[in-house]
């Protein structure tokens, strides 16, 4: 097992939304809180929301953006990585998290859920997508979903650490 | 408009499944039938079905691999890309397609729907994935679907068409 | 073996340069006369100049864009893909080659020159690139170059049969 | 300008190189002392040996992976991307960088050396590739060379302050 910290990815719309911008922000800020560096796509709406949440906290941020200039992340990413493939760049914020934390979200939201899934990655879905495929799902392969911010960290915790 | 004939998407599982494969390959056969050039993950499964289905009447099969080796590729594509990029290949599939059927399917089949709607692409979904966000989507703004081949062949043609 | 026809990509700059678009036209007509399909990056330069020769003789010809939108293509691609991954798409357009010819080029050339070798593909350059690591490498193991275009074209489709 | 500290790529062979490795480490240490982060391909080799040095003096050290699965970083990065697009991560290193430096090094290297220069990133080059387009090209558009660790960490430095 790393001793490197947990990395909980926190997915969502870069649209402002007046709703999820404090949910987004409390999850950030518990992640931090319980030692967890913050993964995002360090862009804005819910991303910014979740980071500026881990800064509040002196938490650390790693924000994967889709283009090839650094400068274009958020202003509370602490670590930024351009990976210079556009939407691509979806599978790296979810591969590089122990575990997921989708709030809200559009069809961007709805490929990391499923690129999360496919690479073994437990998500906690908190007020997004629900999904169900044409064959039912054996128990536990699906999505988790929480009803608050502290239910979604508690669990994306719990599951982080024991795929560690 | 282009003059380049229509590229349909294929997308669906890799495992052999007896009961998706005929429909599958049948969608190929109609697909290239009509003109459309099949596009596809280039491997096994409903991939393998609908590129086979294309070849029984001449039709052209771009398959887009995950990997480095062209020579992975089903024997039926007659035009092999190698994108070189694991899972990030899916994006390639549906940014290739005019429109995009899906058949069955696992995560990485929803990450591909997903994708497709991102980039604007129609897709049709044949006993494939449902999905609803959070919030309501506007009409038209979701995924079609379609009870047997011929009718999700009409469905993404026409769309497809639109399109262009 | 594959009965699928050889690929081979033609790379360089997608800036117009009217001393190296014959040249690129050249290559892209003999490829196709000796049955070979042209793999190209699907924009301008000689990207387009190559395509166009393969056209010229109704070769077939695949290119791949970096975009999510094949309407960028050149109108002479008779099959296109759009990797949606930026320049990562220029993995792509070496590892789906046999072989690849590089005439003058950019940075980007030089990208894809370097990645062609990092997946054992020969690269026989026409007036482009030289490179030298530190370390002196094995006969046979570094570039191949070329005079014309018809030396070219017959190093390239030498090299590919062997491979395949 | 970023409040953000400089990040500088370390880049080079993934085999270990008993020569390059102590280069490579002070590389790393006096990037770090500098207050940079290091950012890496996050594998071993040159990679290992400049992530080691930065955290003999408590650097960060961004290790980027090209698979999916963060638990193949070597030990000494503090923070983890898994890219999941293969050698396509060769570009998110450097464009995750505000200058590069090359420390001997193979063909993937030579792919990083030019994805850097493509994205207007400084190259210092210490016994590492040397490269020649056909077209003689400008003062300062081309790679930069050290003969030493402390030299290559200064032209880094510079360049990168520049560039910011």
């Amino acid at each position: 097992m790393s001793r490197r910290p947990l990395q909980i990815a926190v997915i969502g719309s870069g649209a402002r939304d007046p709703e999820l911008a404090p949910v987004a922000e409390e999850v950030g800020r518990r992640l931090a809180e319980a030692g967890a560096v913050v993964v995002c796509g360090g862009l804005g709406g819910v991303m910014e929301a979740a980071a500026r949440g881990a800064r509040e906290v002196d938490g650390d941020v790693i924000g994967i953006l889709p283009g090839v200039e650094p400068a274009e992340a958020n202003s509370y990413c602490t670590h930024v990585v351009a990976a210079a493939t556009g939407k691509a760049r979806n599978l790296a914020v979810v591969a590089s998290a122990d575990a997921v934390i989708a709030i809200g979200g559009e069809w961007g939201t709805l490929s990391e859920i499923a690129h999360a899934r496919a690479f073994g990655r437990a998500v906690v879905a908190l007020g997004s997508w629900s999904v169900k495929p044409a064959a039912p799902m054996p128990d536990g392969e699906g999505i988790e979903t929480a009803s608050d911010a502290a239910e979604a960290i508690g669990a994306a915790l719990a599951l982080a650490a024991a795929a560690r």
